[in-house]
């Protein structure tokens, strides 16, 4: 089948988080075509952060909400076009690269998948039952809901620590539920937690259940890991810290690697396994998690996308 | 000899440009003692950049002055600490590395090479002679002495073809001088410069001598490389855009490896092949000479050098 050029896109980036955004920028800028798909929220986890502390360029921080908008408006000035649709699949035709959606098949010359990471479940009972309910996983949505309320966090990373301390700022108090024997968050954010009055921190504890009435979480029911005990904790809420797991669903990994966590492998130049295909931030094994490094993939990607393009042309 | 475990600081930043700035803000911020050594701009090549239109974040773009000055104050707010001095030389030393200055030796654990690139030069007659007084490789510094006065600008790249629009700002005129037959520049630069009613390209076109009188530039002396004729472009100033090379020049490559362009190789981690030693931004073989980048790879370095140091403790 012979396709008609003018349907063929030139680069459409999936996710619209700061990656694709900064990615977007540098297209656009450039007179490349570009599209965004995004099935969730446009900005990604970084629109739903509060304030990010450490994004280089914002002396005093800057909100997520306030970032995910300025990125937004940056890719869409040049001439970025943001559509809300989900990519099933991506398939190598060759001179081009077909992505099935929900809406129909798109083709394009260049494919950046940018589609980041998501929040690891407990995978306990109660927890479905009462999500949003009682069990979040993000503690600027969902925080100023426990003001002067009792609250349990879960997990023992960087994102647990600095989030239970974020929701001192509302609950009365936060106790840590720690499967293993000490904290893997950063020295500076241990030290606060430690001096800090609303925060008690429980190591050895498994969280088994999430206990409800009345359509609200009551208590959380866990184990003391070596002793087999169980504990009780009477609490208001459950803000759930364990992890992210790569978007990489729609991925068929016999067409584009994957690393064993089923994040996306790329080569120096951001390239994917798959001709035309790029890869940059959360979603690529072994990125960072961090915006700015997401960021500056984006911009690392979206040069290449356009070499890629030239000889393509 | 057994050093002075209190001398031994925990990492050195050898540059102050936006890849360390941005490093910095991450190594300072997980409360990790951080020196940037900078022996000329705070902010580097960003800092003498006008108008940043592509930055991530700043949805109408920001001066170069001003992300510098950003990125300065959030590093320092952290605890970072900036020095004006030089490094000489690298050595290992297994349990640190000792950095020569014109201050003394300096001992790190870890150590971040970000020293970015700098200008090139045109090598002719008269081009040392008349620097700053009609000869310039920065438009934004510069640019303004020129309003209504004719100006030349050297160079095919995009840099040249950027700044050639932004001298059109002041100066009534702008002549290109292009040694190839095309530029090597963006599509949309080109048609920029193609529709511009003050700038008149000359292809196949060698900058041979730059003349004064009166410590002034008063002409360009040119050769026209397919007939050999000699041109000559009447001018008040001459801007040249040829690239840029990267500060290597303190490092020996038998201990820390560089490319054929004397860049400095790093793995997937921004390490490079001497122990505790990282490199990221301009200086690094590969990079693209975009802010973003240098600053992701900053923030990705930061990363790698907290877990480096984190096993060394």
């Amino acid at each position: 089948m012979t396709k008609n050029q003018s349907e063929i896109k030139d680069v459409v980036m999936i996710g619209a988080g700061p990656s694709a955004l900064a990615a977007a920028v540098y297209t656009s800028r450039e007179a490349i075509d570009t599209t965004l798909i995004e099935k969730g929220v446009i900005g990604g986890l970084a629109a739903i952060t509060d304030l990010i502390d450490n994004y280089p360029g914002f002396s005093k921080g800057v909100t997520g909400m306030e970032l995910a908008d300025e990125l937004k408006k940056q890719a869409e000035r040049f001439g970025a076009k943001i559509e809300l649709n989900e990519v099933l699949s991506i398939e190598d035709e060759g001179e081009c690269r077909r992505l099935k959606t929900h809406e129909g098949d798109i083709l394009a010359k260049a494919v950046l998948i940018a589609t980041g990471s998501d929040y690891n479940k407990l995978k306990v009972k109660g927890e479905e039952e009462y999500y949003g309910r009682g069990v979040h996983y993000c503690a600027t949505c969902d925080g100023a809901f426990y003001k002067d309320k009792k609250l349990i966090t879960v997990g023992s990373g960087n994102s647990s620590a600095q989030e239970s301390l974020f929701l001192t700022r509302f609950a009365t108090s936060v106790d840590v539920l720690i499967r293993g024997d000490h904290w893997k968050a950063s020295d500076v954010l241990i030290k606060e937690i430690e001096e800090h009055p609303k925060i008690n921190v429980h190591f050895n504890t498994t969280t088994e259940e999430i206990v409800g009435q009345d359509n609200k979480v009551t208590k959380v029911i866990a184990a003391n890991k070596q002793s087999g005990e169980r504990v009780e904790f009477e609490t208001d809420g459950v803000f759930v810290f364990v992890g992210l797991r790569p978007n990489t669903g729609f991925i068929d990994p016999k067409t584009i690697e994957l690393d064993e966590a089923k994040f996306i492998k790329t080569d120096e130049n951001l390239k994917t396994t798959m001709k035309g295909v790029f890869c940059s931030g959360d979603v690529r094994s072994g990125a960072t998690m961090q915006i700015a490094s997401a960021v500056g993939e984006g911009a690392t990607a979206a040069l290449h996308i356009r070499e890629f393009l030239e000889g393509h042309r």
